[in-house]
């Protein structure tokens, strides 16, 4: 299998950065090939805007999205995108490593999806969830924070992390391209761990990508479940 | 009132910069003052990382959090996020433009939010929710999408909005440092408005400032409902 690790954090020595690099030999174990984007390391630019075209369809007004299809078909698009695009369309698994910064992902990871993530080859019109562009991919994360586990879920202070908090991003991003979303490998409390424990979540990490096809996935709507325009049917 | 607006869009001749000016103007002919960051417009660096701290606490390993209490500490802090933090701190009501992108905010504005809430003057320990260093203040939303009002809400494809898909927003970054958080004004199918209506979305932004006291606001996890380490009490 290809595998596409997208990594965003700042720090090598970070714990972040140690999954990463759990992540990359436990899949090369198994013989896959692993890429990565190292975000920050690319001093990626997660700013979306008018810089991202070469040439308009619309020099006037800026409408993204049908800027995107059309720098996408002219082969304008800016080429750093571009070469995000390539990686991400040869890969059979799209992977997320980051801290959790705010209950959703790091800024340059939400601009990397902005600009990377174009109109046309995730998604568009009706395709999106299951008949999203990354249909027959699976993607999963592996990420950090500071809280601990019975801060989330139904009864904890925040409610639930991944489908609740990060919702946006696990449903509103990921699954809405079409992508077969696995439950993420959470490090919880990690500024705070001992050492033993911090080498533990690391196995722990590697079992999680050795077992990966048996990882739980998220539900995602429907589409047909709903109308042509996705108006809710009266039963 | 003292009013601090946060801009997100590159384009002045968007929906977004419309409403911006007009609740700019609503504002004023109240006899509040407004001041804005217009991000695009300040060139904003959203991306958090090292480059943020003029001197370190530990220059060997970077806990981002406890150098943001440091900086801000020592006055080392990078010029342009003590800049921002100033113009919150003396600021009744913080507002927030921008279009939404993959159900979040831009990228811009979610580095805005990582760079400038910093820990210990916004938030810290068991200061959070109402007992967050924004308590007191009001903060409020207009935001511009290209979905319709009924793919959203309990039967809609993709569920809640504000407190769904972007809870990780409302409640995890605005309600979580402390803010009375007024549910936002949503300009959908923006892309797709005639004039007239999008005229008619422009006069409903302004309503929602004149009356903005009287919107309803969001209810947020109750921290005494919870244990010292915000643990779940038991009954």
């Amino acid at each position: 299998m290809k595998v596409h690790l997208v990594h965003a954090h700042s720090e090598s020595d970070s714990f972040v950065a140690a999954m990463r690099d759990t992540i990359i030999a436990a899949f090369t174990s198994r013989g896959d090939t692993v890429t990565v984007s190292d975000l920050y390391a690319m001093n990626f630019n997660p700013v979306s805007g008018p810089h991202d075209f070469g040439q308009r369809a619309d020099p006037e007004h800026l409408t993204y999205a049908l800027e995107q299809r059309h720098g996408f078909k002219t082969g304008t698009l800016a080429p750093d995108i571009l070469a995000e695009i390539a990686k991400i369309q040869v890969a059979d698994i799209v992977g997320f490593t980051f801290p959790l910064y705010w209950f959703g992902v790091p800024a340059i990871l939400k601009g990397w999806i902005e600009r990377v993530f174009i109109s046309g080859t995730f998604y568009g019109g009706k395709r999106v969830y299951a008949k999203g562009g990354m249909a027959g991919k699976r993607a999963f994360s592996a990420f950090s924070l500071g809280g601990r586990d019975y801060m989330f879920g139904k009864d904890g202070i925040h409610g639930e992390l991944a489908m609740g908090m990060m919702k946006g991003f696990f449903q509103g991003t990921l699954g809405y391209v079409g992508f077969t979303v696995h439950h993420p490998y959470i490090g919880y409390h990690v500024p705070y761990l001992p050492l033993e424990e911090r080498q533990a979540a690391l196995t722990d990490v590697a079992a999680y990508i050795e077992t990966l096809e048996d990882q739980p996935v998220f539900t995602m709507p429907d589409v047909d479940d709903f109308g042509p325009s996705f108006e809710v049917k009266r039963g």
